[in-house]
């Protein structure tokens, strides 16, 4: 590694701090964590030109974005990113030329999603690549049975946390030119700006059979759910929870809201199945779990067919 | 994510097999640990055209080499991946042109360098990108009192396992168009194939005072023990273990064995100090840790001065 490389790593030590001993966080070889109970662990990447624009969101809200991308899986575990054992790992590559600027606005972002999810970066990796890529590993703690895709079973509600599809209605405005629309605001913002639900997640943890983030596409992603679980899942698309005026903005881009709900992907809601009354206010039921498989949309009684999953900007 | 990249998944799935219960491995949010003692956790980056060119190394040897270099980072830690609560999460980015026989070649590498190291691959994610990168969590366990590199003290020696500067010769036989040599070959495959020493840092976690392994060259990666130690580091140059005809090859391709081995890299090698009865046979003295601060080399008794870092191929 460059010395260069070895500032800034000090720069990145002294925002983020040291985690209270024994546990050992940046600088040395590897962190170490001394975990309560069960860890879970993820990872994921956020590759610029695919997942992220510059002209489209600034440095700071893209990494703030991949840590909040990585944490919502921790959230559809039922799991927190808080207790002893947790931390996160930025393994970043950006060209030579990545100003300190640019690189300080990572870093804030990376801050910025860390602080509100209660969580310490413990390490990561700098490495220099023609592409800039945020890849977050995410260490959080799992309640006692944790959640997983596998546990829906016939006769349990679906439901889902927030409104899905107005991150993905908010990239569509901004790719349209539009970004700068007040009408559009809101939903830029939730493109811009996911929070992983990870309250909501724990607030379920012990009572739903399963749960998954709405990362893909709402209709791709209850497909795994359904699937891991052996079971058939059928959705009404009436029901699905969206922001008051998400059909007229959506209809102002020529887009369909509920497609774009179903397929559009980026919310970091969580969809979880168990009995009606594990899901509070927070939740809309849109769907059961039947015998069989794969995913249907019903409307008015009628069967959608479903368009393809989200594919990022390669359409 | 696309749809072929989730049947690529179902194939990483199929070849990693699943964790013993309760253990949740690939394929839901996160995986699902439950580790006992100190979790050891470390990231690593391989870059296409930093780290590795496939003109050079193939793509079994570069996924091989990925996680090997990742795991080398546990293995200065004193720990290993073969326990309950440890595993591999393995986030690959590629352009979408990968064929599946490459795709193939990477899961195989994986598989090689998991398998030695006794390791579960837990989890992971696969990202469209215009750069091929391998990306390596690590998730170890320590023993007891791991191994930082803030434990030298004045009066240590200072010792390496194995040899030195072989793999930076490897490489520059390859850059110079001349890896199918014979003579290079033990060269060659040190560059090509390396291995973290991980039973050797167990052998010594209980007893050193400090270790780092020896990834960017040995000088600056002495160099950070040093600093995190309060102390300076003395070596001496012609304690250097090598090949028997490593200065003859060297020389042959007009380079420094030396200067290779101080300031090579990727011998993933470990430099540790301690007692001299802390070093069995797997390790050679090359130095001293004395009151100070930084490293210097001495040969014959006058001082080196030591050339830049490895800076990958960007010379």
């Amino acid at each position: 590694m460059p010395g260069h490389e070895f500032q800034r790593i000090a720069r990145l030590a002294a925002r983020f701090g040291r985690p209270p001993a024994p546990d050992v966080g940046i600088g040395d070889d590897c962190a170490v964590l001394f975990p309560t109970g069960a860890v879970v662990a993820t990872v994921d990447a956020a590759v610029e030109g695919v997942h992220f624009r510059r002209d489209l969101l600034s440095l700071e809200d893209a990494s703030s974005r991949a840590v909040e991308a990585a944490a919502s899986d921790v959230a559809a575990m039922g799991g927190d990113l808080e207790g002893v054992g947790c931390g996160l790992l930025l393994a970043w590559t950006f060209p030579v030329t990545l100003s300190d600027d640019d690189f300080d606005a990572l870093a804030r972002g990376a801050q910025r999603a860390a602080a509100r999810l209660g969580a310490r970066v413990i390490g990561g990796n700098l490495a220099a690549a023609p592409t800039l890529t945020l890849t977050t590993t995410v260490l959080g703690r799992a309640p006692a049975g944790q959640l997983t895709r596998g546990g829906a079973r016939p006769g349990d509600v679906v439901a889902v946390s927030g409104v899905i599809g107005a991150a993905a209605l908010g990239l569509h405005a901004l790719l349209a030119g539009r970004g700068g629309d007040a009408n559009f605001a809101p939903y830029v913002a939730r493109w811009r700006s996911p929070r992983a639900r990870v309250d909501i997640g724990r607030s379920i943890a012990a009572t739903a059979h399963a749960a998954i983030d709405v990362s893909d596409g709402l209709a791709q992603d209850v497909g795994h759910l359904a699937e891991a679980s052996g079971c058939a899942i059928r959705l009404f698309g009436e029901t699905l929870p969206m922001l008051t005026d998400q059909r007229a903005q959506a209809a102002a881009l020529g887009l369909d809201a509920v497609e774009l709900a179903l397929t559009g992907g980026e919310d970091y809601e969580l969809v979880a199945t168990g009995s009606r009354e594990t899901f509070g206010p927070e939740w809309t039921v849109i769907g059961e779990v039947t015998e069989g498989a794969g995913v249907t949309v019903l409307e008015a009684g009628v069967a959608r067919r479903l368009g393809a999953g989200w594919d990022h900007f390669r359409a």
